[in-house]
């Protein structure tokens, strides 16, 4: 019905798995990715630049007429997603959202965990979301050292063992018996949180749910394309070489020649 | 004799180590600051927009009217240093030229070992230097995790000593008796690096090189204040209340109300 692409955008790489599930689910929608990899990592700064960020990646996805935007960030998502709502007139979906409802669906003794980047944790933005939902029982941490153990690519030895002992302490033994990882980098340290929770904690990956949740809103709204196959487009804001390299892990499929570089200084508007 | 200051630049809070041994050394002399904390970091960037971004941090400094620029950052010392010094017709002096001159004149077996983050080895300036002086056994390697270890406060515990003897493994056993330190977060992990080394490699911290460097070169051109107590002031480009908490532990001293936020939106030019 309407051809006109979904724009997802991420603070770099790490929204490429987001694409990689909303392409297995959606296969004809068309999809524009906007990877902010010059200005990577948003997890440690302030919410009013995370804020002015977002603006400037959602205009820049405005000017290729999206029909839809799906913040991947889940720092963005928790620092902007309010403000995105109200500023642009098409429908924006966050991952936190939903991350939120798969784990409140999924928890049965209605203790759940959260895991993300400090900016993710300082913004109460999941705690809020939770609260909402009727759970009372919530722990939340911060993980500064995964999203770098994820990048250089330690994802499974003793340091990486270690670390997440430390920052996942507060969640064992009964504390909670679901854990909402909360940044698009997470899941590739899935097997080690995984090992170290136990098997009676449950990890949520919100790459799945946000999918599930865009679908429902095309077809809700009349917005979803029904035929042909969907292209994507890939823009990213630092060196393409290097995103075409590394995402293409994330991504699970090669990018190649549908790799651009975007030029954001036109959309810093103040 | 010239009472315009000297401007100070880092891609963060670490070069506030900079600032603080040029204080020390040169105490008359007037001091701007600009720590990029929006963009931070830049060690895993591309040169080009390393490059950008310095060009732009450069330009803001000369418009406070500096006499001098000190690249406080070894990243972007390593890939805009050149592209700086044919742009701005001040003296632009990087602290990467003077930890190289320092190792030089500290190592006895002529073997040296440099660490710094992916961006500053992929680089090759510090090989570049070295084998310019002379220097024709050199072992280098990028030490990703080192910033954030620094900045979690995890400095002296099991995690950053796994760490530290994974990436410091090439540099042991006489391979190297001179380690140079090239990154302005490094000298916080000092201890358990020195640990990991042993008593028989000098580390090189080169905070206290570049500021005899700089004293140095403005004695040489005349450019130096005699009179006076230096003033200092801060600019950040992100948060100042964040910038403002954790900066004044990397100064050793309070920055209270002369941290401002820096707008580099003007300065971006194409």
């Amino acid at each position: 019905m309407d051809k006109r692409p979904v724009g997802i955008f991420d603070s770099g790489i790490g929204g490429l798995t987001v694409l990689h599930e909303i392409g297995l689910l959606l296969p004809r929608e068309n999809l524009v990715y906007l990877g902010d990899t010059a200005r990577v990592p948003y997890g440690t700064k302030s919410t009013d630049t995370i804020i002015r960020y977002s603006v400037e990646n959602t205009r820049f996805l405005m000017s290729k007429d999206v029909k839809a935007v799906v913040v991947a960030c889940n720092t963005a998502s928790a620092a902007a997603g309010d403000v995105l709502r109200k500023s642009f007139d098409v429908p924006i979906l966050g991952v936190i959202e939903a991350g939120v409802e798969e784990a409140v669906g999924r928890s049965k003794s209605g203790k759940i965990g959260v895991i993300g980047t400090a900016g993710t944790i300082q913004s109460g933005k999941y705690e809020a979301l939770l609260r909402g939902s009727g759970v009372t029982k919530i722990i939340s941490a911060p993980c500064p050292l995964f999203v770098p153990l994820a990048e250089e690519g330690w994802t499974d030895n003793k340091v990486a063992e270690e670390v997440a002992k430390i920052y996942l302490e507060p969640f064992l033994n009964g504390a909670v018996d679901t854990l909402i990882l909360g940044c698009t980098h997470y899941p590739l340290l899935e097997k080690i949180i995984g090992k170290v929770c136990g098997g009676g904690v449950a990890l949520i990956n919100s790459a799945n749910a946000i999918a599930r949740k865009l679908s429902d809103r095309l077809s809700a709204s009349a917005l979803q394309n029904d035929s042909g196959a969907g292209e994507r487009k890939f823009y990213f804001t630092d060196s393409i070489e290097r995103a075409r390299a590394v995402g293409s892990r994330f991504l699970g499929e090669n990018m190649d020649s549908r790799v651009q570089l975007a030029d954001l200084s036109e959309f810093s508007r103040h």
